[in-house]
């Protein structure tokens, strides 16, 4: 039984000042844990890039229109993280200026939606390669997503936003299929080299029921989603990272074409890294002096996804 | 005169696909040019560090609220950008998944702005030091700063969101000063390693004219806020930097004291990261090989802040 728990160390880190959150859902960090978030990071940009994967810096948003492309709507509505802003016209600014709660005022006043805030990097991939014929893209990138979890939030574990790496492959189906086990191999091996524990399991996407429910059983017949999911005490584990397949599906969506003019199979990695660093911090405390070097272990570093 | 322009080193970057803009004033990019950001981000992150700044890693919103106790709606209403997000009910999600435009129906159906988007990272400070007793604090991060422009956007000149790189210093009014005149002195030091000519100047905030003029003409009579513009063709430059004494505004806004009593003084200074990799483009050309080596004059690194 591990000594600390994902809310023990949560609140260890709050009493030290090194994390808070300013809104329900969007943590703010320094100090410790933030040292620890820049090595993670860092040893997971290392690892995308000695995979030969091409960093991209995604923009913070996408068109809805996008999301549509992409049947998102049909998917995952209820995560829906949207931004507006205010009208240009003087008047409405004035009144909020000069409201007796101007934040209220404002709240309201925001307009109808100009762009989502990203709810999954790799949309970023598929919107950019839109109407090209590739034979293999190797695509990863860090950034903010944004979904919405209801009252589900608990700090570093399950955030309104959160900090992603992906890695994204396009291009023949079996190329597909071999990046996304080479990568099953090296999320484990990485769990490993920072003294974690956890498994891998098949997982279903939380398809939106009525619209998208068969869509969960498909994946799962097919066993197109895995989870490495991580220890953070108290006998619970989050999923930490996840491996996809999506077969044509993006490809056709986007109309990204193979060579030989079938739509481009796709799959991406994604890793959570604010679980990372829990469950590092669960494993190992958080006295940065009993902390094992996450930069030790560089053997994983080796080339193995594709 | 310099051979390339704004424009037209934005239209080569965009050609060569290393530059684009998937919504409006929200940019992306890969290549050479992200090389280039990643070099001048680090090099800005190092200075903060090697000047003593604590590094921070702020929220990506804000509490309404927030922006409310530090005048904001009264001081630049016409920037506000806020995140919202589907509600929960079943029906409503529902008829977005099923109808013929979800994402016209997902815009309309976003409910009130559940917090606001970062417009200035510098917000987050006064918000953690609320209420608190400081002698001199120094706080650093980098995020994105999202401010509604309407339609003058331009690539990397001026987006709806952009990159920052903040140092705050909140302390004593003789020591606000200090670090806001050696901060120009070395935002100067830095624009010269680079090989970017601009100059200094007296400026003022846009801040919204029918409650808040006054401010602007107090700020200009007092000479709070500086802005280092750099060349970016055409004859025209950019504010790529700001050094700003807020004086007891903020430390009155949030209740931030010193050990007499007094309420604390704050200053800041703000690098805009995309003006600054579009002024080194412009001067230096869209080809890496032609490039200086932006981390050569590293004797800029030299402690001479506070």
């Amino acid at each position: 039984m591990l000594f600390w728990t994902a809310d023990t160390v949560v609140a260890e880190l709050a009493r030290r000042g090194e994390l808070w959150e300013p809104v329900p859902g969007l943590v703010a960090c320094r100090g410790g844990v933030l040292a620890l978030f820049r090595r993670i990071e860092t040893r997971l940009a290392d690892l995308a890039r000695a995979e030969g994967f091409d960093e991209w810096q995604v923009a913070p948003g996408l068109e809805l229109q996008t999301l549509a492309r992409a049947r998102y709507f049909e998917s995952f509505p209820q995560w829906l993280t949207a931004a507006g802003h205010l009208g240009d016209d003087e008047a409405t600014l004035d009144s909020i200026a000069r409201s007796p709660d101007p934040a209220a005022a404002a709240g309201r006043a925001i307009g109808p939606a100009a762009c989502a805030l990203t709810p999954a990097l790799c949309y970023h991939t598929y919107a950019r390669l839109s109407g090209e014929t590739v034979e293999a893209v190797r695509m990863t990138t860090q950034g903010t997503c944004w979904r919405h979890e209801g009252d589900r939030l608990r700090p570093l574990e399950r955030g309104w936003a959160f900090t992603m790496r992906e890695m994204v492959f396009v291009g023949a189906a079996a190329d597909v299929r071999a990046f996304r086990q080479a990568g099953m191999a090296l999320g484990l091996r990485l769990a490993r080299s920072l003294g974690l524990s956890g498994d891998l399991q098949t997982a279903t996407d939380p398809f939106f029921a009525p619209s998208a429910k068969g869509r969960a059983l498909l994946q799962q017949v097919k066993g197109l989603k895995h989870e490495l999911r991580l220890d953070v005490g108290g006998g619970r584990r989050v999923a930490a990272a996840s491996f996809n397949d999506h077969e044509r599906f993006f490809g056709t969506c986007f109309d990204i074409r193979q060579p030989h003019g079938e739509p481009a199979a796709s799959g991406c990695i994604a890793f959570g890294l604010e679980r990372w660093v829990l469950a590092f911090l669960v494993a190992h405390g958080p006295d940065p002096a009993a902390w094992p070097d996450v930069d030790a272990a560089r053997p994983v570093l080796e080339r193995t996804l594709t």
